[in-house]
C-alpha cells in the first residue's frame, strides 16, 4: 500500500535511519519548505558510544535512547514512519517497506554499519555483538546469567568458562567494555558473588594489530594498555580470534582460551539497502558517493555516515566510520538540500574536520587526543565525561546519566544488574550452533 | 545436581520468590544464625504497583526493579539462586529446579499470584496481561506499535481498532492504567501523532461489578469514575469481557467494542508450586495455611502473601491479595522462624492490620482511604506519590523516579516511549490465535 503523507512543500526528502547522520539532516530542515520523512526500524535514536554501559549494568537503556518523534515534536514539516526498508526502486523513486511503499523526491541512506564477522558462520552464530540497544541488553543478561549459572556448577573447568570473557577487537568499544568489566570484577561482583573466587575471572582483550586503540597515537595506546592491565584485563596483541565453540575461544595463538562468552567488536561493515546498482557498493559494504554524498550515478539518492564511502586524497578508503563524520555529512547535506530545493543553489563539497578521539578505561582514566593535546588519566576522563554527557539528547537523559555516574562512582556500584530480556539467548545460540555443526558434518 | 551451599548455621530457610513477602522474611533474618536462600526466576525484586507506569512510558523498568543480591549485600548469611522451582519434594525436604535440587530445613512459598483468565483459552492467547516487568515492556511496545501502524493504514475501521484500547477490570491496576492512557491521549500522543485524529482514540474500562475500585468506599468509587470520565475514559460497568478476536472485543453487553488491544487486569489466581498435596490448594489456586502461615499438614513448609489463603473470621476467603498482607506475613514469619530456630520459642499467630487503600487517576488526582480518612483529589494524589516513592527500594530508584515524575508533570510528557522489546508479540499472538481457532474447527 502506498503511504500517503499530504505534501504542500516544495519536495519530500526521505531519510532512512535516525542515527547521528539522519537526525542532523532533519534538524537542518526543521520548519523549512521541505517535507522530511525519517524511516527507521526503531522508534528511537540510539547514542551508541554508551551502549557498553548498558551492557555492563551502569545505565538504563532509556538513558541512551531517545524517541525520534520527540526530537522533532516542534517541526511541522517532519514525519516519521516505523519500518524496515527492504528495497529502493530508484527508477520509480519509491522505497519499499514490508507491506508499504513510500515515494521520495530526494532519498538519503543513513543506515549506518553492522557487525562484521568476515563471513565466519561459526562466529556469526556464537559470538555476541553489541551494535544495538537490544544487543546491549542481551549482553548484560548473558554476563549476569553466566555468573548465576557458575554457582550451580561444580565442574571447575565449566565454572571457569562461565566466569571468563573474551573481547575481540580493541577499538574504543572493546577497550571501554573491557575496562567496565574490569570495574565489575573489582568492585561489584565481589559483593554480589562472595561464593565465587573472582581471582579466577579473566577478561581477555584480543587484538589482531599490535596495539589497542589504533586511532590514537602510539603513546596513548601504551597508556591505555597499562590502564587495562591495572584493571586485571589481559591484553593479547597480534592475535586473531577465530571461533568460539563450547567452553573454548579459538585464536591464532597456540593455546585456546577457556571462555563461554565472546564479545565481538572486531569490525563493522556498511549496512546498505537492496536495490542499488552493484557497482556503487564496495567490498566493505559501503556505498560509493561523490564529494556531495551523492550516490555515484544516482543524482537524487545520497548516502552519509558509516554506510557511505567518499574516497578522498586524505581518506582513500573513505572516512572513519564514526559519529563525527556522520554528523558533519548530515549537517552539510541538510544545508545543501535546503539551498538546492528552496534557493536553487549548487551543492557545496564535503570537507571533514576531525575534532579528536577519546576512550575511557574504567574509573578515573581516559585517553583524549584533540589536535596536539594528547593526554591520559584523570583530566582526560573528565573531558570524556563532559563530552559524552553534553552529546546525549534530552535533559532527562543528561540528568539521569550524570546521577547514575555519580552514584556508581561514589559507591563503586552498578545498579542495573537486571536480567530483563525475554529469552535464554545462550541456550538459543547453543542450539543454533549445534544445528550448524551437524549441517557441516553432513556435507 | 545437588546445589551445595556450605552451612554452619542452625538451619537453612529457603524462600521461593523475592517479592514483597519473601524480601521481608529475609530482612528479618539478616545476619542471624540461620542460613537464608532466596530462589527466584528473576534476579530482581519488582515493585508491582508502578508497573503501569512502565507500560505507559512514564518510567524505566530499571526504576521499579531492584537486584535481589544488592538488597542483601551486607547479609553474610544470605544466598541467592536464579531459577524456576518445578517441584517440592516434601518427603525428601528438597526443591527441584530445572536441573538442580536444593535441600531445606524450612521452606517458604512466596510465589505470589498470576493472571487469571478463568480458563478462557481465547483470552489467554489474545489478551495482554501486566503482571511482570517483561509484560509491562511488552504492553508498552504494543501500545506504541499500534499507533505507528495506524499511520500505515487507510481502512478506517482497522485504524479505529489500532487506536482503541479496552481494559478489563477496574481494580487499582485497571484504573491506574486507564488514567495513564487518558493522560497519553490528552498530552503526549497529540504531539507525537498530529496526523491522527485522536478524538477517535477510545479508552474503555470494563468492569463486571457495579463500581470501579470496589475496595474503596462507594463515594470514592464514584469520584474515581468522574476523574476517569474527565480523562475521556469510557467506564462500562456491570459488563464482562468475554473474548477478543480480530478487531473486536466481545463483552456481555449487546454490542462489541472495536479494539485490537485488550489489557486484562480482571483477576489473579494463586501461583503455587507443584508437589504439594491437592487438598491444601483451594479453587483460587491459593495454598491453605493456618494462623502461623504453616501449610496445613506440612509443619516445615509455609506460604505467605498472594499465594497463601488464611481463612479467618474477618476474611473467610483469605486476606486480600495485596502487598500489605504479604509484607506483614513475611515480617511475622521471619520473627517466628527466628524465635523458633534460635530461641526455641513458639509461633505467634498472624493478625492483619489494614493500613489503607489508594489509587491514582491521572495527573493531580487520586483516591485515598486510610481508616476514617476518605479523600479524593490533589491532596490524595500527593499522599499517593509520597507513599509510593518511599516504598521504592533503593536511593537511585527514589531519586530517578521523583525526577521523572517532576519532568512528566511539568512538561506533560512521557519520555520512555521506546519500543525496546525483541519480538513482534502482536504478530505472535495473532498466529497463536489462528492455530487455536483452526484446532477448534477441527474438533
Amino acid at each position: 500500500m502506498l503511504i500517503e503523507i499530504p505534501n504542500n512543500k516544495k519536495a519530500r526528502v526521505v531519510i532512512i535511519g535516525g542515527g547521528f547522520g539522519g537526525i542532523q539532516i532533519a534538524k537542518m530542515l526543521q520548519n523549512k519548505d521541505i517535507q522530511v520523512v525519517i524511516v527507521d526500524r526503531n522508534n528511537y535514536h540510539t547514542f551508541q558510544p554508551l551502549m557498553y554501559q548498558v551492557a555492563t549494568s551502569a545505565l538504563e537503556a532509556e538513558s541512551i535512547a531517545y524517541p525520534i518523534r520527540k526530537i522533532f515534536n516542534k517541526s511541522k514539516n517532519f514525519f516519521f514512519r516505523l519500518g524496515e526498508v527492504k528495497f529502493i526502486d530508484h527508477q520509480k523513486k519509491v522505497i519499499e517497506l514490508e507491506n508499504d511503499t513510500l515515494e521520495y523526491d530526494y532519498l538519503v541512506i543513513a543506515t549506518g554499519a553492522k557487525t562484521n564477522y568476515y563471513d565466519n558462520e561459526g562466529l556469526t552464530i556464537s559470538a555476541m555483538p553489541m551494535k544495538s540497544i537490544l544487543e546491549s541488553l542481551d549482553l548484560r543478561t548473558m554476563l549476569l546469567q553466566n555468573f548465576e549459572r557458575a554457582l550451580l556448577i561444580n565442574n571447575e573447568r565449566k565454572k571457569q568458562g562461565m566466569l571468563n570473557v573474551v573481547i575481540a577487537g580493541a577499538g574504543p568499544t572493546g577497550v571501554e567494555l573491557a575496562g567496565a568489566l574490569g570495574e565489575l570484577k573489582r568492585s561489584v561482583f565481589p559483593k554480589d558473588y562472595p561464593e565465587l573466587d573472582l581471582s579466577k575471572m579473566n577478561i581477555y582483550l584480543v587484538q589482531s594489530g599490535d596495539r589497542v586503540l589504533p586511532m590514537l597515537s602510539p603513546k596513548l595506546s601504551e597508556k591505555a594498555k597499562k590502564y587495562l592491565e591495572k584493571l586485571d584485563v589481559t591484553v593479547v596483541l597480534n592475535t586473531k580470534v577465530l571461533d568460539i565453540f563450547g567452553d573454548y575461544v579459538q585464536t591464532s595463538a597456540d593455546e585456546d582460551i577457556i571462555a563461554k562468552t565472546l564479545i565481538w567488536t572486531a569490525g563493522v561493515t556498511g549496512n546498505p539497502v537492496n536495490g542499488l546498482p552493484a557497482e556503487v557498493i564496495n567490498r566493505a559494504g559501503r556505498i560509493l558517493v561523490d564529494e556531495f554524498n551523492q550516490v555515484k550515478g544516482l543524482g537524487d539518492i545520497f548516502a552519509i555516515g558509516d554506510v557511505a564511502c567518499m574516497e578522498t586524497k586524505e581518506y582513500p578508503l573513505g572516512h572513519p566510520q564514526i559519529a563525527q563524520v556522520a554528523m558533519q555529512q548530515g549537517k552539510l547535506l541538510g544545508k545543501n538540500l535546503l539551498n538546492k530545493i528552496c534557493k536553487n543553489k549548487t551543492y557545496v563539497p564535503f570537507k571533514y574536520k576531525h575534532k579528536g578521539s577519546m576512550a575511557t578505561v574504567g574509573k578515573n582514566k581516559a585517553l583524549v587526543e584533540i589536535g596536539n593535546l594528547k593526554i591520559g588519566g584523570f583530566v582526560a576522563w573528565f573531558i570524556w565525561m563532559a563530552v559524552h554527557l553534553m552529546s546525549l539528547i534530552g535533559f532527562r537523559n543528561k540528568v539521569v546519566t550524570l546521577f547514575n555516574w555519580m552514584k556508581n562512582y561514589f559507591n563503586s556500584d552498578r545498579g542495573m544488574r537486571l536480567i530483563i530480556t525475554h529469552f535464554d539467548l545462550q541456550e538459543e545460540k547453543r542450539k543454533r550452533r549445534k544445528e550448524f555443526e551437524s549441517r557441516l558434518e553432513q556435507t
